[in-house]
């Protein structure tokens, strides 16, 4: 097991890495002695509720089992939640336990952020991709029909299990979408790990414990390091350090809001987004044309997509990347690659580069 | 004008206090070239809202007219602001100004803290109540139909003004209430302020600007330096400085919970609620018998209610207060007073003074 501490201060919390955490108890002393409850999804639960219920010492009137799926990441369950900590009687000292993806975590986070003016909370991710990205940085949060995670809070959990044996009952689909986010660390800010990644993804795909632990630790590490110095986004309006993390998000988010958020997996459409902020970068000459090609081709060879949905045209990228939160007082914002593992934030490139990108992609569909 | 800092470090903000603020745009020069959305309700909209709108140079589409009243303090009004926030697509770096009491800076507040994961807020409020108590302490927050404030954040508004011409328009009832909470300052931690209030009741319900400033000012300096050692009230599991600030109030939430939040304004049940305290204060050998019934005949003479709903019984007080935020791990702690000007935080009272104290109030109804 690996142990990383994301350094936040008083808020500072550990997230422990390795095979068969869900049954170590030890691992929970920090908040097993009080009032807790357990919410997790109906797909989650049919393979580790019983497990997680067992370690934590929980009958079923403590646990609620949400349907599973992005569709129920709405204000609607939120409320429903708020209705069962209340009819349970969970006190301001209580603790809420997370078990699922991301969906789960960025849900019961956000329940936690909100319960009574905020309350402790635990995230056991359960898939790929929450255990590299949204189990550090304290994002919570639901959607709302107008765009992604519109409504929100900052707020960190007490402790992070990333239990890499859960990964075993993940469909490929999910698996994929979260090495997404891994190559978008190498991409960010790693040249040397995206060069182990185009050396391991085999390995990885195929669930090497080694490679996993090594893949999830070092994801964490960059993302803890960048949200330590912008804890809440908020340096330099939103275009401070933090904002790195969004490579390729703002493309993936127009991708998932045209699509209603029912047939792209976030790490597919973050794959293409990824595939569209190397396009760009290289077309505004930053980085080389044989880098972006080496993104590109590494995502492409890892079975995601590098496409856009068919029938998305340029002007629905337009549309609906002007609702993106980094967009300030009007003005888009992206994250561009000055080199493989160089990213910045910027809000003053050439908009021909950028109608190019999307004319490229929208007609190569 | 008076300006009281409120130290919070990098959340520091400014109440501005005095005659005629509303019109005086250069105090909101701070927030005024960012992107506005102004939010009040029917009744306070109907006596300032063109001119706070002037002063912002705000047109209708960017203002929010809500029904007046705690039954709106909901998370289905919270939907609905969403909804507008988004449709009139306020961006992350947009600013939501709260002209009315304590329900509408509740409300907005708690709607600036999850929209978009958090954005500023500038609160204007228009009731003595809102002007000395929820205008200092970032709570936030709305109902839920087994308890007040059950769901809410921690938000800190990025400037005050608190204009006390506002309160001519202010109905006595609801003066009265906001001179509930200004008593609990002098009881709970000043005794010379108390003194004062004694023999200043009147010029200040006759709204005497000099003495409406120093009432609010000194409520105001109490209580910002009270949430400034304790912003949270994460100190001592709850039972830290901040939980001072809520001598009289675990019995005034049973109130209002008993009443449906719709009988009682919040400042009537605090009224009542204070006297509770300072009776069960006396019993328990702490205060002086003869300082009680000056809190007593203090509220009472204000005009103030000193007795409880109709009908209410000890049962109805037991089961409602222990739902209260302040019970921690099922244990009931309250905010009693050593001497005038003097509370601490208890968990170790001998119940049997409660009982007392209950059976008192509910048969003298």
């Amino acid at each position: 097991m690996d142990t990383l501490d994301v350094e936040l201060g008083p808020r500072r919390y550990p997230i422990h890495i390795g095979a068969g955490l869900l049954s170590r108890a030890e691992l929970l002393d920090s908040v097993r002695t009080r009032p807790l409850r357990l919410i997790s999804d109906e797909h989650v639960a049919a393979h580790y509720l019983r497990e997680m219920q067992r370690t934590l010492a929980l009958d079923d009137a403590q646990t609620l089992v949400l349907p599973a799926g992005e569709t129920g990441k709405t204000m609607a369950t939120v409320e429903c939640v708020m209705d069962w900590l209340l009819a349970t009687s969970l006190p301001r000292d209580g603790v809420l336990v997370a078990l699922g993806g991301g969906v789960i975590g960025d849900l019961v986070g956000f329940c936690a952020a909100i319960y009574q003016r905020g309350i402790d909370f635990v995230q056991v991710p359960t898939t790929l991709l929450a255990q590299v990205d949204s189990s550090v940085g304290g994002k919570t949060g639901v959607n709302h029909p107008r765009g992604k995670n519109m409504i929100g809070a900052f707020h960190q959990p007490r402790l992070v299990l990333a239990d890499t044996t859960t990964l075993a009952t993940l469909p490929r689909r999910e698996l994929l979408a979260g090495l997404a986010e891994i190559i978008k660390y190498g991409m960010l800010g790693d040249a040397a790990f995206f060069a182990w990644l185009e050396q391991n993804v085999d390995t990885l795909l195929a669930l090497d414990e080694r490679a996993l632990r090594h893949a999830i630790r070092r994801s964490c590490e960059m993302k803890a390091l960048i949200v330590a110095q912008d804890e809440r986004e908020s340096l330099a309006g939103g275009a401070g350090p933090r904002a790195l993390l969004n490579l390729g998000h703002t493309f993936a988010h127009a991708i998932e809001t045209f699509t209603h958020y029912s047939e792209w997996l976030h790490g597919e459409a973050v794959a293409t987004g990824l595939c569209m902020a190397a396009d760009l970068s290289a077309r505004l000459g930053g980085l080389s044309a044989h880098d972006a090609q080496r993104c590109i081709r590494l995502i492409e060879r890892s079975g995601l997509p590098v496409r856009v949905p068919a029938g998305m045209q340029v002007d629905d990228f337009r549309r609906l990347m002007s609702l993106d939160k980094k967009v300030a007082s009007g003005k888009l914002r992206l994250i561009l690659m000055r080199s493989l593992g160089d990213a910045i934030v910027s809000g003053d490139f050439d908009p021909a580069a950028l109608d190019a990108t999307l004319r490229h992609y929208t007609v190569s569909t």
